[in-house]
């Protein structure tokens, strides 16, 4: 089976990490294929990002649905799960978000977790999504270290001050697994959960697990209603190619 | 005042027609800016279409805002409410969207409403936005008439389906209000209105008001928190203007 | 157009400061009647004075109703919103409370909110209010100044105590804006605004001016349902002229 | 035990009939007081009624609060359970409603009961109290007869209509149990329970026994918060004894 | 009539207490007769533990039910209300757990309760149960005393310490009453509030008095739905005996 | 990997089909150990029946926890979900049910889906189980085929009884998926959805795949708050090996 991982940015070199990450879980049977977007934003760390990194994401399921072999399912590697529902519009398998992906799994493994995201900013959003999984009573707390997305990678810190972030969620939020809030964070999952004693969900490496799940279980969208194909009709401007998706 | 009145689809007629609701309820120190974007769908009916209306609503609002007379806020007028969040990080005065005023405006007449929109397959995203501004209690059922957006304006049985529609949601529902699931419907609020016997809004109009309401209040969003300007940062492709946006 | 603006307590001081919020906000043809009742509590500050305060915001309404010029809207002008869905039975325009007013415009402005308010025991009616509007999830903490209504004129730090409450607030509760939780503190909302950097809500100018809104919607009340006109009955006591409503 | 079972509204023979249904479950030990208030509507079938119900219930218990033998206990025998927060201030015992002693008793029989009211008016307040209850989720329907409240005790065929209304809401929701929604069909639960097969609680003898357990257990109410007494202040107007509560 | 208060645990001398607990509220025509399940834990700290209490909770239940004196109610005297639904179904009476009973009863003292409880283990339990009783937004907080059941008796500071967890528990979430989490505090009840000044409810004692007030109103479960007896059937091993229910 | 199939009823031939579903997905590295316990009911049709399988569910993870190779994680084969917190405390592994697992699965392929079951009684249990999973809002609706559990398999009619019941289930709820609510159902997945055009999910295999990847993200459960380890203590009567534990 074939997975698409989108990295909804354009930074390449998050995109590398985000294969890792799902390479590091997928079957012997599962090819990953990381994809970085033609068009959008560095990083998402604002609504203004996110919305903007959507059409990149729904070209890259565009294209691989013309090609000869469409991705049998998609993860969107963006904690805000960006364009979710469009995708699904479109994705001939499954599409899941990696906010998604780990909210489910985490709540499979106790009561409740803790959100650890990136700026502060980014608990809306968060909060919106736990929301919409149903996840609201499941989510006991968000929290924020405060570091920009990129720099995830380059700040020599990152890991101890995750660690300290996740403990201290922990206890506060009498937690059962600690979930984190970006997919810039998916290599630290093992360690923090070593040194925290909780299980530590990254949703990367969820996501593409699910996905593998939900291909094997023959699980096809249905068409019937809210995930009907999109009608074909004229895209103005610059999207003018989006109008030709059927 | 000025108050900018986005159709988040490409189609100008309909623009006119948005503007023409927002203008029959502006005050007589109101100007009202209706802007058609460049680039997007001919019109929204699927996630797919409203997440690609996004970029031209924002472009839009970014083009206010770097004009010499920057609107003092701004209306989404598609059902879905299209970027929201995203423009609220980038506009200088308030944002609402459409369904978010006409169901405040709703609940305010009443313990109970009923959504009628156009097809059934865009009740989810109704649904959805009603949860998330709290409406999900007043908002006792949704209601499809099954006619495209585009065929509301061309088709003559458009209002009589509508009365029907609106009637029997009313009955069923036991619903205090109506609210209109398209800004397409905008011109037939009054006349369901006077036909069924209740309050119909439409949430052009409704959001008109509003947003004169909050302009008149000095309501400047906070920058503290999630609504903080977007940091500024390198995008690439077709949306590489879009980094500019500081 | 008229809108009635009851201030359901008894002390005419506080109704011309009332009178005073609305008319800084009404437009050019809206015309404010500021009502004190002729019975109840001089102010509210227990669910008993609000219970008690109703007959009178309800007389107050019958009155207008019977006049030659019966008010368009009605505003009640207490966080608690007392009498309101007996006032829409009477009533034949739209009728709202400064507490729905103020929490319905705050959540157009970010994902949350604090209420700010006097005494800590009105907080339980706070969170009652909204819960019933939807806003339960929007509204992020419940503050109490501890400052008696009657002594928000007069104490001098009311003004300092007020800005630190709310700034306190917003910081504790990540919160978009401020909600002022009593309508003897409508004049600080510009002063604290400005001082805090986020909007601050005051119900009485929220409400005249979502009054002035809804009766430019044309909204009358539907009467099918739950607001039906009350049947005509016998009323019995001091109360016995309220049974003469029809 | 002394318990004061109001009648909110001023019809005598209904007061009768309430006492009736007190005592019929009272203890040996337990002296069932009803009070026909001395102002107020003859019966209550709209917002308008129940808030003006209010004035006479509460000054009911301030008589009993002043008297040489105060009541233990309070039971607001109408649904719509008018005035239980300001009653709850200047009650020196328990105070409860009927459609909160019915709707908490019918709870702990199952995971489902219907509510059989008399006008379909009424419904949104039903509505708002399960709500406020904790017992949104429970309620499963809420179902009209169309008897007036001062017609079932003369209608011939109450109790036919009643039989079957409850039969159909049971069915049509599932449900293990049926709460009453007037204090007018008292009564009948015993014959209606007889003819369908489940349960069927009325709120004026679950009532009588939930202050009876309140009272046994010396269950006062604390002072500290939201329940503190009112602090006394000037009343105006028809209302002026009431600012004499202390 | 008689209740049946069973002791999940098979710890005589906590079941005395019970019994006593019982005792003191109960009516004159009551009897009381307090079980020790003949299998099962010594006590219940643990999902585990309350599990496997169930089975013996559900033979005494079916040994009164064949006995010549049947109880006319039943009370589940552990705080995980552990069997409860399978309970309803066997018993030809109403059966309540305490803490649905202590729940309820402090629902109906004010707008908030905090539950105070053993080991703070124990506290996922106790929400799952506030959620399922329809008591989330009541219940404000949850707190550990840290005492393990079977030393509550035993330790001389057991007074003391709870009687600081409650007052740091009803100051810390503003609330009009506690619940005491455990069977084993039931003694303890009335010193609390005393010492506090809020009502303090023990689940026994309330649940006594709520199934004498079931009783008393007749109310019999309905067999048409959930409740209905369960089909007898096959049990295998050391549990076959539980397939001779009918 | 090795992954024990716990059904938790004592009907080997379901034993034996419920390993086939879960052998069907599980991959090339992964072991199914299907476990009939050894004490129980025949079939779970009710609350009763459920609450006493639990012990042999229990003891079958005791078993395996005890034995030379502990098995990686547990599904609990019964749409119940019978014993889910208590096993997460004993197993060293994830532990998950199939109703979790079905429910979650199909929350991820879009915004509604309906469960159908065996019989009407069991739905309670799966409203239940909804709620507390965060899905009662995807859950659209609850239909029962009246077919008994171990009829499933004898019946010849089964196959076009539950095609039918999940068409007309996804119709009637605008449902994207069909979430099966028996394990015995798990051999008509595939077929169903073929008819109908929707997935249609069952749990044995959802589950088995969900443990899959709960087991390669390395999420052992946490073990300092509610997950702890029981505290050993002395069980009586038949359950006296059920203190031995640890």
């Amino acid at each position: 089976m074939r997975i698409c991982v989108i990295n909804p940015n354009t930074t390449v070199s998050m995109t590398d990490q985000i294969a890792k990450a799902a390479h590091s879980v997928a079957g012997p049977d599962t090819e990953i294929v990381a994809i970085t977007p033609t068009m959008g934003p560095a990083s998402i760390e604002s609504h203004y990002d996110e919305a903007l990194a959507v059409p990149g994401v729904l070209e890259a399921i565009l294209a691989s649905e013309r090609s000869d072999r469409p991705a049998d399912a998609y993860l969107l590697a963006c904690f805000g799960d960006p364009g979710l529902d469009a995708a699904r519009e479109i994705a001939s398998g499954p599409v899941i978000g990696i906010a998604e992906a780990a909210m489910h799994a985490a709540s499979m493994l106790g009561r409740g977790f803790s959100v650890v995201t990136t700026l502060s900013r980014t608990i809306g959003r968060a909060e919106e999504l736990a929301e919409r999984y149903g996840m609201a009573k499941n989510c006991r707390g968000y929290h924020a270290c405060e570091i920009p997305v990129l720099e995830l990678e380059s700040n020599p810190r990152t890991a101890a001050i995750l660690v300290d972030a996740c403990r201290v969620a922990a206890d506060h939020d009498r937690s059962d697994a600690i979930v984190l809030g970006c997919a810039g964070m998916a290599d630290l999952a093992r360690t923090i959960s070593t040194d925290i004693g909780l299980p530590v969900i990254d949703g990367v490496a969820a996501g593409t697990l699910l996905l593998q799940s939900l291909i094997t279980l023959g699980a096809q969208p249905g068409r019937r209603g809210e995930l009907a194909r999109p009608l074909p009709k004229i895209y103005t401007g610059i999207l003018s190619e989006f109008g030709h998706h059927h």
